[in-house]
């Protein structure tokens, strides 16, 4: 019949589309992929507001069992799998995507909000963007630092840069791992001030001459959702501003900004947002 | 009360977040703009849809009038101002946003699909797409290109180019606007294969050698909707395909493409793309 891969947005359960909802509704099966991000609401919500069962798929799942546990059931059935965000923010689902056609399987595409263009709200043009590059968790032997030349080349093409910040979901530790122990570790969210941290490490390692603590960059947190945060400054303030709950997300300005950058850069400063949330209590 | 600025997506009127359709109904005012982009419904379908009267909001009442027209209503009451695509995929929108806050304006943004997100639909990897650039229409007189030492920019750094090609809404001829006469000339979209030809023009001026009829390039019309089209090859090929009606974008592609990257170029060349529709049929 139909699979369905359907973007939920960034926040709650009431941003997937009209038509988003009108197709779970009317699916037989309804999956949701929960490894590459997390939406601000947890699934029995969700299951309730869809009146569906939700089955879970993980990444072992997406990425081993699609064709026989998704796929197949969608050649003679209604089946929708839910994405946070948009579905083509990654690459996973551009392969369910090509898959799904190769096997004859007619697909839908319901796009949504991703953080790729709500971190538009920040005021720093869309238009500008260079590479988009991610920041892994250091451990105390892999420090890789790859994704400060992305940013430093960026810099050079006077571009800013879309920071996404590492998710571990459903990890297994190293010692686990070797002993062949299918723990999953606690979930970890890299927080802005973990990622300046990090930012910095790696120019201390690089020595780039690129980067350094009064860099401008702009800490997002739960964008788009009621306790939102957005806050700009240099990196020797924002690492120690706290953003509160995940998912956060960070932003290196390009070197030169245009008029209405410069105006938001400084309604973002920390001074102002606390003067506005003063003002509103 | 307050102004809630929703993003209705790319097609159709069921587009809308669950959300947003909510603020809407419960609004007191329903304004919508018109002249950035266009939807693939008409207002009085939405309208309909909504059952609510839709105040259409053109350039002049955005930029001259949000104050007194908009924002003094919002005020006191709930107004919603509905965007095509993600509200801040365009500057005029900040600017909006932050007079919103500075006039004490309780403001609530809804996000939704653009096409700086569902062009990944082509297999394109979104994290490595540089600066967007917007190709303008030419006239006999004025033919700038600076647009394509964006897009040669971005060759240079390996990225991906998102093209946004021109849109003529509401606008007046020079000689009615000497004359002074308000007389409003034919909406225009401009097509993949004018961009195309405008390209190759431009770069025939600067002659950077870094275009030619054998740059390897992507258009896509009306992603989202169910007539969406997607095909790839080089310009000199893409330049004879017709793509339909508006709205049509262009992608200029790194000059090196990732594994996935260059399975999808292959799926979406037009030899294949037909072979796929004749299946269908």
């Amino acid at each position: 019949m139909a699979l369905y891969l359907i973007g939920l947005g960034l926040c709650g359960v009431k941003d997937i589309t009209v038509r988003g909802l009108e197709l779970v509704k009317n699916s037989d099966y309804v999956f949701m992929e929960y490894y590459t991000s997390i939406l601000g609401v947890d699934v029995e919500e969700l299951s309730k507001f869809y009146e569906k069962e939700i089955i879970l798929a993980d990444r072992e799942m997406i990425e081993n069992d699609f064709e026989q546990k998704i796929l197949e059931k969608a050649k003679t059935q209604k089946v929708s799998l839910l994405v946070v965000g948009d579905p083509f923010s990654a690459t996973t689902h551009i392969d369910l995507y090509t898959r799904a056609i190769q096997s004859g399987v007619k697909i839908e595409v319901l796009n949504n909000a991703s953080i790729m263009n709500s971190c538009g709200i920040t005021g720093l043009s869309l238009y500008r963007f260079g590479e988009t590059v991610s920041i892994p968790y250091f451990t105390a032997t892999w420090k890789p630092c790859s994704f400060l030349e992305k940013i430093v080349k960026n810099i050079a093409c006077d571009y800013h840069t879309l920071v996404l910040l590492d998710i571990k979901v459903k990890e297994i530790s190293e010692e686990n791992l070797c002993r062949g122990k299918k723990i999953y570790e606690k979930p970890r969210f890299m927080s802005v001030n973990i990622a300046l941290e990090q930012m910095l490490e790696a120019e201390s390692q690089l020595n780039t001459g690129k980067i350094s603590e009064d860099t401008l960059v702009v800490g997002v947190a739960r964008i788009g959702s009621p306790t939102q945060k957005i806050i700009s400054g240099k990196i020797k303030d924002l690492i120690k501003c706290d953003f509160g709950t995940p998912l956060h997300s960070l932003i290196v300005c390009a070197p030169t900004l245009h008029c209405m950058e410069k105006d938001m850069m400084e309604f973002y400063r920390t001074e102002n947002v606390e003067k506005r949330e003063a003002e509103k209590i």
